[in-house]
């Protein structure tokens, strides 16, 4: 395992990659959790999805060893410790950044400039500013023809796929309210540690920031509308954690709620937390039209709930739908029907939809317009919490 | 509270009972668990529909004070402690016999001879000779216009009186198998203690008479077929148990298995156990048609699950139809959608259906023969079981 | 049937009702929905719980036909059309008000200071005025030994009972936060036609005081908590409904959304409407604390989920409690463990609580405080919605 | 891709592979259903379990194309066409072998005889007398430190893994009964065509070979136990089928029941069926011990139900165990708690196991005798419904 020399000086300004010429080169920058669950997908899509060749090219981390460690256990070809010297390399052509998210805007601003695709964990960016910024390198870059997407992993669940193509014929009418919650217990013990995710100054929000964004990305996704005005609250359960040198302040939300006003009239509900004992990943969502009626829960993430109220009353009942056929959304190339999916597979999904709009020179969705505009959603939450009334969403 | 005085003599020979000219006068025999569940029915019947006007005349016990307590308590007029006079009285029309297995025969033929209507509970009886003795009284009674019915309640539960109009509407089309199975857990406990139920000279059987019964008749309920060949299975896990004196045997089956090959082709599976620990009172139905399914739990009896097969794929699955809605057999009496009934309302049902077979002079469904016909099914379960060996159905 | 003669003066002051001395004499006023359901309950209490002796003596309503026919149907021995009359009866000695919202201050207050114990069906009035008068009389009363309750049924739900017990003993330790929602559909259909319960004048609000009423008493009840502060958002999907002569304006809430910040430093989300279509009567309940968390769902209602977080974590899990046992509150007086109970049995706890208060002379709960503090938040709700800030609770 | 030449003769007797002296080389036979999950095992396992270093060499198959292709979608290094010549290669010391049943025996004996160790699929043969051939050249290999092993996956399903645990430490008690199913619906379409498997000749038996097996070896896995006597019933609801020629018969079983005796006393059912409208893939395990009970259904294989009977009866209930922490069998290697795992998993976890039993010289399980015991029990039950009789399994 060897790591590439630095680059004697900045890269050629290079044109944009085109697949079939050469495999595509994929560089990832970071190898924890988020890091691991990418390359999982990189590793695996070609076996399983008709994809563009492409090569998994370098892994990136700051600490040499570990990273090195982990590139081979995880598929990749070399390790690196220097993200930029790595998108400078002409062999790279897509850059996917799981690093943490104070880092997000630099990568993918130096990436998008040096030509490569970019495909970005969420949140887009830890502050408005920088994902602004972000946008805007994106929108240029496009016009390029190079491709960037923010990795809202759970669009491509293929209950919450299906969800969407049934919303979008109609199946359940009107939408007039949305319930969507993010449920999760890792924080319910009030001796769990302080952590970098606990503090602002690093992790931006707690879980508004982390869970609540999958939600409302999903609420926006599945109904295709847009977030008009928005009431918040924000609530710290446990303000005190133990640190390294005795207690230290939580200074991030523990839990938080939302209603959002919908440009179609619906009403959206959100409601995250840390502290909900017994969920372990529970993103809920329930759809309510005037002609049906749609539920999720990312526990049982092969199965989608549906009561058609359009069949007579006698036989109506929200049906277990197993999302697990091959006419269902990206089941045609797993197993056989019955034979369920995990939660990785999204990521798998997600890889495949990047390299095939990229070998289609399509924008690929969500884009970083599309993250930003969760972003300004969260970002009235907080403000509507902070000032206690109802706000306008606005956008720049 | 006061008893009746004998009748000096022999009730002289009377004519059958006619609604309309005055109420109907009922007299219930037994006040322990079944007696309270019948009594609670004939009390509440005509606050929830329209049956023809009866009273609670008497209700009969053995122990002179406590069926006093017990009549006064469920709403009868008098209580009494000899059946055979009470069932001799002409302002009696329907005789409700709650009282153990064995009493069965002898009250029921009595009443059905005396020109009375006849409820009996479930099993029929505690032998097949008892139990064809009652039929051949019940035909010829009924050809004078006495009817009579044997309590199978659990075809009066609304979602299982709707599973049987979806089968007969062809909406899961020809059906292929069946799983029943009861199970209950009320002997899970090895030091519980000896009982008559878990006395063959009693009991009859043990949990073979008691719930398999019910998960059989359910089968032919459902299916409107017959078993032709059976082959059958007992056991008891717990074969001794604190008795008053010391470890008594058990002579009955704590558990029992069967399959039944039906008429139609169609095959059903039925387990029933009292040691099914944490399982109360779960009388499991499963139906598989080529067309669709359905699925039932007793412990969820508001419940029906439905799967429809002729529906595209990608949107099948088994749905949950809260069986509580104007347009479901019984539920327009009750409650708005969503208010769900208990156990209990299936014997309100199974009285109304019964009052509204008497005023319509028709012959109310389970009949006796359809309780002997389940009996000549569990007789063979025994008797294979014995014998090892799979076996026809004899009916005499 | 008759209908008693008015009488033909005021009566004269009266003494207290003495349980003992001879039956309690009941009154119920109204015989639509609640009054079949509180009939059901007087008709049936005796039967299954011990209670003081008491007679079903009149049923009241405007309809002198319609009410004399319900009196027979449900179990009382007269009927009337002049509450007044009928409170000034001195073999009156409780009223129980099923009547219209507007209704119940009038009633209630003249039947307090007639020295009846009064049960009331929530809410408790349809304006705070009212509620605060009623609230006075009761306390006035009580302090004769008049007792008064209002009629949050949910309450004597066993698994709520369950529930309560639960925290109260600390099971689930310190509560972080509660979700509350009501879910119904009977107005997801946009034709279903105009009523008095979508008119301000008459109903008073919507979803809010019909549905959300009994899930922020839940919240009160199950922690034993008060509220605080409130924000609130209210809308109406549908704006208008076919009336008699043509569209009408609906101008009360069909659906209700509210964050709840208790004294404990807990917070309750609170999510109600009529327009959720599938959700038949879904009162959905779930309550996260850091030793373990709690279910539950109306439709479900022999049901209560636990989650025990003090075990250790390889066999955590929620688990579904049938609250079914001899061990669970109420339900010792029913039937054997598994075989379930309905919604209305509810109602039959609340008149054994009643009847059994009165008795004890204690002041039965909710009160008309409890009641009138729920109104409390209801009105901050509102207040907080049409505000759109965040309000704190004034109790006056 | 190339494919190897063809050695010029017979390879020389060779020793036993070391792992640690040379990465191991795998051999895989087959690249259909099977082939694709073995192949998606062996490319992920090194990624997330601390396995022997091993290389995947070489994929075998009869289509050269097809299987040239495969090998280059899951992460083979080469094809081949002969899997004679490629179980004489010096390099390749694993065997995993995913061909049809009729070539288990042929193949396995040679690799084993070649001093390679192997993984085959279930079931191990065909026929019985292919079983115990296979059974003693394993034998006769393990003494040489050669391991084999039978692809019984479902034992690595980490809620299986723990429901075996649970019952190892006595946490249910005294095992009396066992109820298992493995339902499926893939055949319920009576028009579903003609297929090698639905001919005895090439499939050996129909639903009870393919899913009965799996049922039967999950019994005696999870209870350590043995079947003593057995009493089958074998149905085939749909007896032609179209095939390419017109109707064709179907000479093996679409459905099958049996009952089975174990030494213990305790008896388990079994049902299994390919018309099972609606169940995709669904194999049930209820177990009911004295001190609890297990539920699991493979459609949600990330679950467990757990009911302890040792708690007090007011708190007890079936918990649903999300087997997804990092105190779970095999969870720590893959994601945080709440994020699931799919069906593929059991079979990395499998080829885990087997890698870490030959680094650890130890027999891995379940063995080729396993394999052949599950056999002898499904003999018993074909034997059984043929003669109609209970019958006692015969081992050789």
């Amino acid at each position: 395992m060897t790591t590439p020399a630095p680059p004697s000086e900045p890269p050629a300004p290079r044109p944009v990659s085109r697949p079939g010429t050469r495999p595509l080169g994929v560089a990832a920058i970071g190898y924890a959790f988020m890091g691991k669950a990418h390359s999982n997908a990189w590793r695996n899509v070609a076996s399983f999805f008709d994809v563009p060749a492409f090569e998994q090219k370098v892994l990136v981390g700051r600490d040499a060893g570990a990273v090195a460690e982990a590139a081979a256990k995880y598929g990749w070809a070399e390790s690196a410790t220097d993200w930029r010297t790595v998108i400078s390399r002409d062999d790279i052509d897509i850059v996917d950044i799981c690093a943490p998210g104070w880092m997000h805007a630099e990568i993918a601003i130096a990436a998008l400039e040096a030509g490569k695709h970019v495909l970005v964990e969420k949140p887009l960016a830890n502050t408005l500013a920088e994902a602004e910024l972000m946008t805007a390198a994106a929108a240029k870059a496009r016009a390029k023809g190079i491709q960037s997407m923010i990795g809202f992993n759970y669009r491509r669940v293929p209950a919450l796929a299906l969800a969407k193509e049934l919303i979008a014929e109609g199946r359940i009418g009107t939408v007039r309210h949305v319930r969507a919650a993010y449920l999760q217990d890792w924080l319910a013990d009030a001796q769990a540690p302080m952590t970098w995710r606990l503090r602002k100054e690093t992790a931006g929000s707690g879980a508004l920031g982390d869970i609540a964004s999958h939600a409302i990305d999903q609420v926006l996704f599945l109904l295709g509308d847009q977030v008009t005005e928005v009431s918040g609250r924000l609530s710290t359960f446990v303000n005190q954690r133990p640190g390294t040198d005795g207690p230290e302040d939580v200074t991030v939300d523990d839990a938080a709620w939302a209603t959002l006003s919908l440009t179609s009239g619906a009403i959206a509900s959100v409601e995250v937390s840390r502290l909900a004992t017994g969920r372990k990943n529970s993103l809920q969502i329930e759809i309510y039209g005037d002609k049906g009626s749609l539920l999720f829960d990312l526990e049982n993430l092969n199965e989608l709930g549906f009561l058609d109220a359009t069949l007579p009353v006698r036989e109506q009942g929200f049906r277990r739908i197993l999302v697990n056929e091959p006419e269902h959304p990206y089941l045609e190339a797993w197993w056989p029907q019955g034979h369920i999916i995990g939660w990785e597979h999204t990521f798998t999904h997600q890889v495949r939809d990047f390299l095939t709009a990229i070998k289609d020179g399509t924008a690929p969705s969500p884009s970083f317009e599309e993250g930003l505009n969760v972003q300004y959603v969260l970002n009235a939450v907080e403000e509507s919490a902070a000032n206690k009334s109802t706000l306008t969403v606005v956008r720049h």
